[in-house]
């Protein structure tokens, strides 16, 4: 006889109505018929009466049975006529599939931001509206309008805008690639799930900044990924461990984000660099580099990215229009191996058929002109502003609390909290003061540490909310 | 001592080079240091000598190993220094993944399309730039160029657009949807990959039609579904099929394309639409209804989707912009249960972070002009125009040759060629004469079928295309 399975990870009540649901489907309890009561079903599953209970409510919840007091629990007739019917369990098919949620921190930080738009916004890792070049990108829109025909297009990105890639590669990066070596992504997110999904196996190793931005993306263990730990210090990670992993795990690729790492703002040394570059090319080693944030260099000259001094080619290197022009935008790019671009092209046409070609040719149009360059020293100035504006703050409200390193460019600050607060409470406590930033748990680091993104927020914003994230810390302590 | 295996998927010499590489990367050969010869090598691993030859020269590709006539192989020294170096073995990675590549007979039409720009297109399920609105989309946008802050927006799609779909979809297909059962996405392709995906497990049994596109998209091989068919007569599927399949296999989900299918142009009838959602309903199994095209009825009067009379809340509904406005504003749209909704757009944002808003605005803004309507007309006038055309030369080139029903809306002819010639083989001959359409193997039907898409060439190239196939089919016979 059926019980349920108390090793599944679905609820046994779910189990139990799954199974009655199927029962009275195949019609073995048909319509008006009265079915066995609570308390001879749980005898009969071996569960608790209140087991019972909720199957019954779920049942009752999509009309397949009703319940009178006093005359027992029938497969409804009224409702659905001579043959039952179903909706389908919708809730149990949100929960199915190999793609795991996105994670807890991050679900509330979102909903809370959706539901208090007063809320100040230390979370979300994109510039505020006066920093994004809002009028720029209008009036090249409205010049240029698109009146060619809008079909699909080359899924490995316009043409125009792989044009004006390479142009901005060299320029600015320092790195020579031409048309066929770059695929253009809806963004950084894009270019490693291609990555992750395409290139990767499910059990294959790979190894990751601790803490890191990748640890907060459930893609890696959705694409089964085995996950290992290269510590960040305050001058990047130390190469020797990554030879050390590739020893005893047989790391098949390392993603790091050399220059303003997020979260903790650090750049690799130069130092590093070299030794980094002389291991994975010793050891036929494949580096994502991720290198979002570069050009928001304080001092103004833009970090040089280790695709520039990769003369192996072992490096996918992966940029983006997300911190330094327009997220919504929605544009990202990966110069890589022609094998590899070829790959990673023919998923994304399964994925999404490509981008469309409206963003990518005002991309474009916007990398080519003369707005962009003055753009980039306006951004700098901006930020550093906010970033003195957030150390100025927290000096103020919780000098002696907190511990940091200075960033020197980027958008994130990472602070360690002296006080022992668990991270959950903390992120409770400081919604309902009105401020909410991430915990360090989110990037894989020890309770304890907060990422403060200081692009977001309006400089008026920032002394007001940390006063908000201090009175938080202070209830708590 | 290792030996290739022979049961591997890899190829051997693929398997040697990587093994040399191995050692050598691990020091055991030295930079300098002399290779067994090739006939050595040979024995050991017991492989023909031209497989160890072909593992050298991919070493040698690497610049691992040289060799010089007499002198035999070495490991590199002059050009790595004293530390092998090595890049990343990318044409493995290329290789690896849990993503199938697409289908070779769509990769080689994509391929011929690329480098032949005469080919005549009776491939590509797309519009033709004439009946594109074009002209339509350029002067919405210049009048209404995106002026506010192009942040990250909801990932479940602007609000702007979702709401210009509620109009849409009550006024045109007969479906009471809200804004918060909508998610937008980058057009069906997006759609189908988040619910195979998201919503379905590996091993997980579906029904789909047969011929069906579905069965082109190696996504649902990649997520590892098992596949059922329901077979396509000339009016859609029997439902009863379901039933059975249903009892057979436990299928958890039913992909169907009701009105003019994809490829065979088919609409299910009345009498087995109300069948099918009794069926579904009974057995509380959802179905995904793809429904792109069902505007473009040749009568004028558009055909409602099963979604209309959908009272159980069992079906998925996807649309799409591509067949009847633009497929290069890359817009879909899916109306679900909430719980799915809000599963899929925590998933996507996992992926790419949701679309850009500029061509959901476009989107939006189109809908609701007073383009859209007289678009929709001329669309249709224009689409069975070039159905007629393609009949007439069918008819004049040849005549007793084939067989076909005569599609009633839709942008797909289905074709079955009496001759008995490969796919393959047809395929090449056609490309070769200057014409490419999809061999019907491509969606699992048997040899010996073909679709042509008439959207998609002008019309002065129709008569000219089909002229051309025949001439293929003729020195084939």
């Amino acid at each position: 006889m059926w019980k349920p399975d108390r090793t599944s990870k679905i609820a046994l009540y779910q189990q139990i109505s799954d199974y009655l649901e199927q029962r009275i489907s195949y019609g073995e309890f048909p319509p008006g018929s009265l079915l066995p009561s609570e308390r001879k079903l749980a005898e009969q599953f071996e569960v608790n009466r209140s087991t019972v209970i909720s199957a019954f409510a779920e049942l009752r919840s999509t009309g397949i049975i009703e319940s009178r007091t006093g005359s027992g629990t029938r497969v409804s007739t009224s409702k659905w006529g001579a043959t039952p019917k179903h909706t389908p369990n919708w809730s149990r098919f949100a929960e199915g599939g190999s793609f795991l949620p996105n994670l807890p921190f991050l679900r509330r930080i979102r909903e809370a931001l959706a539901q208090h738009p007063t809320l100040i916004d230390f979370a979300s890792g994109e510039l505020s509206a006066d920093l994004a070049p809002t009028d720029e990108i209008a009036e090249l829109m409205s010049k240029n309008a698109y009146t060619s025909y809008l079909g699909y297009d080359n899924p490995q990105g316009s043409m125009l805008l792989r044009e004006a890639l390479v142009d901005y590669l060299h320029n600015y990066r320092g790195i020579q690639a031409s048309e066929s070596s770059i695929l253009i992504t809806s963004g950084s997110q894009q270019s490693l799930y291609l990555i992750t999904q395409c290139l990767l196996s499910p059990g294959d190793a790979v190894a990751i900044e601790d803490p890191s931005y990748c640890y907060s993306l459930p893609m890696f263990q959705s694409a089964g990924l085995r996950l290992f730990r290269l510590p960040v210090d305050t001058h990047g990670i130390e190469p020797e461990d990554i030879r050390t992993l590739y020893k005893k795990h047989r790391i098949k690729m390392v993603f790091l984000n050399p220059n303003y790492q997020n979260p903790t703002g650090t750049v690799l040394s130069d130092e590093r660099r070299k030794r980094l570059l002389e291991i994975i090319s010793e050891l036929g080693l494949p580096v994502v580099e991720d290198d979002p944030y570069s050009l928001t260099s304080y001092d103004g000259l833009p970090l040089a990215p280790l695709k520039s001094m990769d003369t192996m080619g072992s490096i996918l290197y992966i940029g983006s229009f997300s911190k330094i022009a327009a997220s919504g935008l929605r544009i990202g790019w990966m110069v890589a191996p022609r094998s590899i671009v070829e790959r990673l092209t023919d998923a994304r046409q399964q994925m999404d058929f490509g981008l469309s070609i409206i963003p990518q040719q005002v991309a474009g149009q916007f990398l080519q002109s003369s707005y962009f360059h003055p753009h980039l020293e306006r951004l700098r100035i901006q930020l550093q502003f906010k970033r003195d504006l957030l150390i100025e703050s927290l000096e103020k409200e919780l000098s002696g609390l907190i511990e940091y390193v200075v960033p020197v460019g980027g958008i994130h600050f990472w602070c360690k909290l002296i006080p022992n607060i668990p991270d959950s409470i903390l992120l409770e406590e400081s919604i309902k003061n009105g401020v909410v930033m991430v915990p360090g748990s989110v990037y894989g680091s020890d309770s304890g540490y907060v990422r403060f993104t200081f692009s977001r927020a309006k400089p008026d914003e920032i002394a007001l909310g940390i006063a908000r994230f201090a009175k938080a810390i202070r209830s708590l302590i």
